[in-house]
């Protein structure tokens, strides 16, 4: 496929690469051009203007932010510029403001769009494992499909309008920061309670998150509350480990936060439902 | 083998029948008569002492929370009278405190001790499929072993001291906590930000938790912060998350929180350090 | 007024020393007797035994904390000692539910109860400039009296049922935490962003808080929300501070909470009403 | 004086009229024409074009925000265009962010500003009652005095850097909305625990706050920690709280925090010392 590709940071650089190797014609385009004559060694057609990127089917940005969107994308007026016969396929991260600001001017310019926001790091991209969270218009995404082959173990569609793909990318992203967050309070407290670090995480990691998490979201899509754990025996859980942490002399505050969420919850009349209706309480202090 | 049962709530009569069932010989006790009947009809003898418990080569605890165990076991003096061919296993979840006083106060009065709280349901408990959290000496576990065959899919031993199992039991818990509250809040954003959440929770369970879990951890216990994802990169994806959320009207508490231990991170030097880093800063705070 | 003091602390030892000097009949307990060996020099009687103390009209109780209570005044029975003739009035600090289990014991054996916690050090109350919370029957609180003319600047009454003079103290203690974290936060944000911290100072005292304690507490009172400066305006300027301290580097963990707490306010319909609305919100939150 | 006034929303209104009332000669500009006409029948000269302004001795500027500032004054070049006999007093609210660009860009352009946020509402302004932060050179400052003697009731320097004094508004401001938090949080403890709300408030602003904020202000800036009440104990008088909230169903996130800075502070060294040191944990957190 002719595909144009607009910003070689070193995710950019490792995309486009396995794009090259999977046979497709690139014609690439970087604001430093040294990232793009890289490429031009491996067949890439380098465009010294990125308005030449956009005589393909798909022309692929990979651009570090927001403000590097506006600058090579928006203000130079390339959404104006695309010719019907391309569909415009925005991998990168992007705020949600700026997400909605590209459906938007996308949509008003007649333009075909798809954001296609991917997890991964460049050597996982260099190898085409990348996961991959679209969403567009059913044949815009079938057309950015052969390219999803070629780059990504897995993807998903989040929806019709483009920003939706922002929305999920960005939502676990932030579940992966309250990972981190959560395992560095716990192993905190572990170490300075005397349990062996790496025996500690041999025995935590020992059984599987994955099933938990499938298990409450599940219960917190179909609001299925009927108790098997009860949402103030969460409570109960979750105050041992403050006395622990006290005890201890470890500050936990994922674990205070938590506790104020199920006292609220608990206020709510949720103190008998599953734990998962923690997640009911969530949505509707967020007016849902 | 010869077991005494003292605590036959939900998961302790769930554990018991289990014991029958491979064999073994049980002395059961409970406050209120009628659950140990129940355990009569299956083989079990009846205790109307929890005294008459302690004459097993094992006798488990599964009662219900501090103020049980205090009642049923510490207030009657049965530590000071358990014969030495008896190790006492105490199953239930305590408190790190209570976990202590009663490592303490065994290792007073010469009595074995084995501390090993349980991941699992009563149901789960049933087949034989928890999870055993086990602490103590070498052959006080020893002892325990055939019955750890019997109730529990896998066993792990978190250190020689017994409270140490309590320790990460009451840790893991919290973490499970964690999940359920970034799990709510990560839907609750999907979904007032339009998209179906039940696309959203197959995406993100799409791909494997579990092995960030493990590449997080083993970086913070082996303290190797080579960066592959700076930490300050993280903080840009906290606050596109918390951008996000302003924009749909959702508070994000635990990205609120996380934001801030980033800022603090930065400032003690982590910014350019893996994102795991975050874990030290977490423990530079508790003192460690 | 014949009176015993039980409980000769850094703080009993000034209020019993203040009592003395304006002519008042002491009997004093101290668990360690030192304490009121130091006392008698200045005039009053040791009591061996705090039954003593009881043949008074009022007997203080001015015990460290929930478990010297329990120990010195629950678990000896002097609740059920005291004579119909003698009133017990309690003015350190005990939990909430200390309070209350104190409120109920003293009904059930018909004594005389008056709870009334104070406000001050010991410098302060060894020169009788203690504010005092009192809460209890009329007729109790009336006999207490002369003893708060003489150990109090100024003294309140929080209501009949006494652990409700708990609660006021319980509460504004917190407040004056939530002051010092606050300030502190302020004082590194404009430290680290080059303000010179006296001058800071100098400036934000230079104008009263007091007063909006009163302004935003009358409106909370009164649910009197008709804006003059509405809370999503408090967003902004919430906002405002977390920025800047993210430009320079400082956590403001109290600003990262309110803006969650304005985003749940403006998502339940608050934020086109005054500022002081945020406490409806809070309220409502809590159940109330 | 000869003065110019941009931006006439409520503020600026009330600002506006005071200043035309004392006698100073103006000419005002605004986006929407219709509010400067309102200051045509007080006497105000009405300028089309903003660079009209800037032909006084002092041009004050009263945007909205950021935006504003960024669409009136920065785009157009008023900076680069200010003659030299003018000096630039801007008393808006701004960004920290914004109150660095624009102390940068005047220094490039020789012109003269003075950055002089203001405390107080609409009404407030109009009687010449505001509170006043400036910060500029001592000659920049001098020649605004007169306008500041009919402005304000008081006013204060924070610094020769201009973008200083809107550091200090921004953490006063900070410090308010934590100050209608935690009234807030204090408020529903009581009234969910049983205690009239306007006897709780009459209560606990019977006594001063501001000794408080001038006494632990103080200790923080002079770093005097010696302790007359040690942060241990304020750690115990949060816990009180946090264990009455949990006794009463009321969600202290305040407080959780707070305590969670008190073990923190506490694994660093700083429990024996004075409460106050609280902020000196608070600054290092921040890197300071």
């Amino acid at each position: 496929m002719k595909v144009g590709f607009v910003g070689l940071g070193q995710m950019g650089q490792a995309m486009a690469g396995r794009l090259l190797e999977a046979g497709h014609e690139l014609t690439v385009y970087n604001r430093s051009r040294a990232a793009a004559e890289l490429l031009a060694a491996r067949g890439a057609r380098v465009a010294g203007d990125p308005r030449r990127a956009l005589d393909g089917e798909v022309v692929i940005t990979m651009l570090a932010d927001d403000s590097a969107l506006e600058a090579v994308w928006i203000t130079p007026g390339l959404v104006q510029k695309m010719p019907p016969s391309c569909v415009h396929l925005n991998m990168a991260t992007v705020s949600l403001r700026m997400g909605k600001t590209l459906s938007s001017l996308h949509r008003a310019a007649g333009a075909g769009y798809v954001s296609a926001p991917v997890f991964g790091r460049p050597p996982v991209a260099a190898e085409g494992q990348l996961d991959i969270v679209a969403a567009g218009s059913s044949s815009a995404i079938e057309r950015c499909q052969p390219l999803f082959a070629v780059l990504g173990a897995r993807w998903f569609v989040a929806g019709v309008e483009p920003y939706l793909a922002n929305v999920v990318k960005i939502a676990r992203n932030f579940m992966l920061a309250a990972l981190v967050e959560s395992l560095g309070e716990a192993l905190a407290l572990a170490r300075k309670s005397g349990v062996d670090p790496a025996v500690f995480l041999e025995i935590i990691t020992g059984t599987s998150f994955d099933a938990r998490y499938k298990q409450y979201g599940r219960r917190m899509v179909e609001k299925d509350f009927a108790s098997t754990f009860p949402l103030k025996l969460g409570l109960k859980d979750v105050e041992l480990a403050l006395e622990a942490g006290a005890d201890s002399g470890v500050p936990l505050p994922t674990a205070s936060l938590i506790r104020d969420q199920h006292l609220a919850a608990i206020a709510h009349g949720f103190g008998d439902q599953d734990w998962s209706a923690l997640g009911e309480y969530i949505a509707r202090r967020a007016g849902l």
